[in-house]
């Protein structure tokens, strides 16, 4: 209901800005416009067709669409096409007045040419904080990180750090956390806004400063300066470099985003789809991204095919066999992708260390022993009361029990194995596990089957 | 490298304090232990055995085991024991130091009896507050806000606004955002401190303030305002009933952990695995919790075996066919998992509406189409070259080509029926519709040739 409502007074306030557009009337539309949040704006301008982002360019200045621009949340290859379409000049001025972390953000998605130009037609400053984040590896600290901060020195007051944080608020990214460095600019501490206020203006920073700083290195990965900024509940973060000097910050906001796209990132790859295949796409678009994993699969699934093919001989004596293979190999893949999914979740939060991974792995041999045996058991109970069967029952429920077995501790083992190889262990996604899975407990149970054929 | 190097910071870290303790030195326990960030006293409280825990509530105030209580991240069912071994009184004055909204999380974890007494011991204004934040139900706006926020009346100045924040600095959960309301208390605008700071000690606060302030209702589920707060790249939203009366505030640090735990529920969903099954647990509460997923599961594969009976006879004159069972099903499952996955992060994300529905649902027929088609000719090549058997691939193919065209409309389908039903679509994990996708693609597969037998 509410969600209605709202929807509601945003389309009727799209339709009022259409309107002025239409009728040209620049000063009431940029009243209306700009009273609105960024992200309204932003969507509004995502919305567009190009005729009104061309004359959005006309009625807003660079500095009003870089707002636009820092809230705006787009697909990474539709930005080339976006910048194409707006006057050089007036891109390189938008990207100038735009949070260094975002502009570099931007920027890492345009090709080479468009980059050059805007950095050479850019103001020398801009340029030259936006070049030293370009160097930066994607998703580590440094890539993510802005300059815009505020940073005082030790022996200050709190009134001169009143005044200086007055003169930084319209640029800098947070004022409310203000850090504090020593005479080589190396980060001595940090003191917040709050600290700030209730306190006497007379007051040296460094008696009022928080001297145990919690900081990252410049290197770091992105998810682990998520996972500190979620613990310790920080609004930001400072990035040092190896000799303690103040590089940058982080700020909770980027934080989050960084958050949402890994979830969904482990999220997909659990179920082998791109991330980039959102609802809204076509489906030839749609059935590019998935179908390169379908074919590889395809390719997997045909080398099942040829195991099986092996006991062609045996299938053909007793048919009754094949019936219970998808319940074997589903069971298999089921179990492992529960392994799977407990490791990969352990790995991405971290609760996995090095000396613990060899407990993981005596857990899981555990968990699959058990869920095994009982699993085993109710099938060849299921089997006996179906068909009366109890040797093909006594068959079937030890091929069940031996697959989980193997696919909880392969489930567990694999995202473990390409972790040390420094891949991110995601990509050991479901399928994969499955098809693996497919061809273990298929072998496991015509072997077992071939071994014992004279008995049925 | 790095990670290892806080790791033994840590431990170091940890034993000195043990030391301490051991040595009885509460002065020099105290200094060393309040130092910390108050994550790290949480880590070090949770790790810690009952003996030491019991020696921390000698040592430490109700108001600094609070700081611990707020930062700590235990499993829902830990809690209840650990507040057993807590004198009652002490308990009641933790809870009562806690920011509402914390402490009333806490609160939901105990049994009632336990509930109970510690609002009767607790001071009255404490109780009063939690008492109103337990009415709300779980996971809407107003089970995760807090009342202790900052709120000024629209006529003041910014000087005594200043006046107002310096004395709610000490207790405010957030003080960066400051809420104006009229003589009636409804909701009229937001300023920041950033706007205070930077305005003249006489300003008007009605002046400076942003009147289109965007807050939620506090019936609204919580991964709306997750998605809102990260959108709007707001610290604090604050929460309104129908009156658009100020109930309370969420805050920034509250919904990073409400969209990792969204995030870390669907994933374990798909994989049908329970959140709670943390890499720390024994075999047998692993076990535990994945029997009932993996049984339920047995059962339904013996469905499928007790279908594929149906096609003994089938199977029996032509052995050959089973060997295709595990690839056709497993790319109907891979497909359906597929769309399942981008149907269920649609609907979580807030991306799908009620309109776009039939767009998703025609958009997947048509991805399915395409992907089915392009697998089922890639089969039909394999077949042939591998074994000769023009036929059999033409079969195996067309199998692979509807099973992939039902599986993709299933995986939509299914999410955004059971979505309609009002339950959490991500229920419909990926070994249901695998289940599900075996049972359609096998009937697809084994009717087809039963169909054709004489041709084959």
């Amino acid at each position: 209901m509410i969600e209605e409502k709202v929807m509601n007074e945003k389309e009727i306030n799209d339709e009022l800005l259409l309107g002025l557009l239409e009728s040209g009337d620049l000063e009431s539309f940029r009243e209306e416009f700009l009273a609105q949040h960024p992200y309204d704006q932003a969507t509004f301008y995502a919305k567009a067709e190009q005729e009104i982002r061309h004359q959005l360019y006309q009625y807003l200045s660079p500095k009003e669409m870089a707002d636009i621009f820092e809230a705006i949340e787009l697909d990474d290859d539709e930005y080339e096409d976006l910048f194409k379409e707006i006057n050089v000049h007036y891109a390189a001025d938008l990207l100038s007045a735009m949070y260094t972390d975002d502009a570099v953000d931007i920027l890492n998605k345009l090709n080479k040419d468009q980059v050059a130009a805007y950095l050479t037609i850019m103001d020398k400053e801009s340029a030259r904080q936006i070049k030293d984040l370009l160097h930066y590896e994607e998703y580590t600290a440094g890539s993510i990180m802005t300059t815009e901060f505020v940073s005082i020195p030790e022996n200050s007051t709190v009134r001169s750090a009143m005044n200086i944080l007055r003169n930084a608020a319209p640029n800098a990214e947070t004022i409310y956390y203000v850090f504090v460095v020593d005479e080589d600019k190396r980060l001595s501490g940090i003191v917040t806004l709050r600290d700030l206020i209730i306190s006497d203006e007379d007051t040296l920073i460094r008696s009022i400063m928080n001297e145990r700083v919690v900081s990252v290195s410049v290197g770091e990965d992105q998810e682990e300066v998520a996972r500190m900024i979620k613990d310790y509940d920080f609004l930001a973060m400072p990035v040092i470099d190896f000799q303690n000097h103040l590089l940058g910050i982080i700020t909770v906001d980027d934080i989050i985003d960084v958050l949402d796209e890994e979830a969904s990132d482990d999220y997909s790859k659990l179920a082998a789809v791109s991330d980039m295949d959102t609802f809204d796409r076509g489906p030839f678009t749609a059935a590019k991204k998935r179908l390169p994993w379908l074919i590889l699969l395809t390719f997997l699934g045909m080398l099942t095919a040829n195991l099986m093919g092996m006991f062609e001989a045996t299938l053909d004596k007793v048919a009754l066999l094949a019936v219970f293979i998808p319940l074997i190999a589903g069971m298999a893949g089921n179990s492992g992708t529960q392994a799977l999914a407990v490791a990969v979740r352990g790995i991405a939060t971290g609760d996995i260390e090095e000396e613990s991974k060899m407990k993981l792995l005596f857990r899981e041999a555990g968990t699959g022993l058990i869920t095994g045996v009982v699993c085993g058991l109710v099938v060849v109970g299921l089997v006996y009361f179906w068909k009366g069967e109890l040797l093909i029952g006594a068959l079937v429920g030890t091929a069940v029990m031996s697959s989980i077995f193997v696919a909880t501790l392969a489930g567990s083992f694999i995202p473990l194995l390409i972790h040390r190889l420094n891949i991110d262990p995601a990509v050991a996604s479901g399928p994969f596990i499955t098809t693996l899975n497919d061809i273990i407990s298929i072998l496991i149970y015509l072997g077992l089957a071939t071994t014992f054929l004279n008995q049925l």
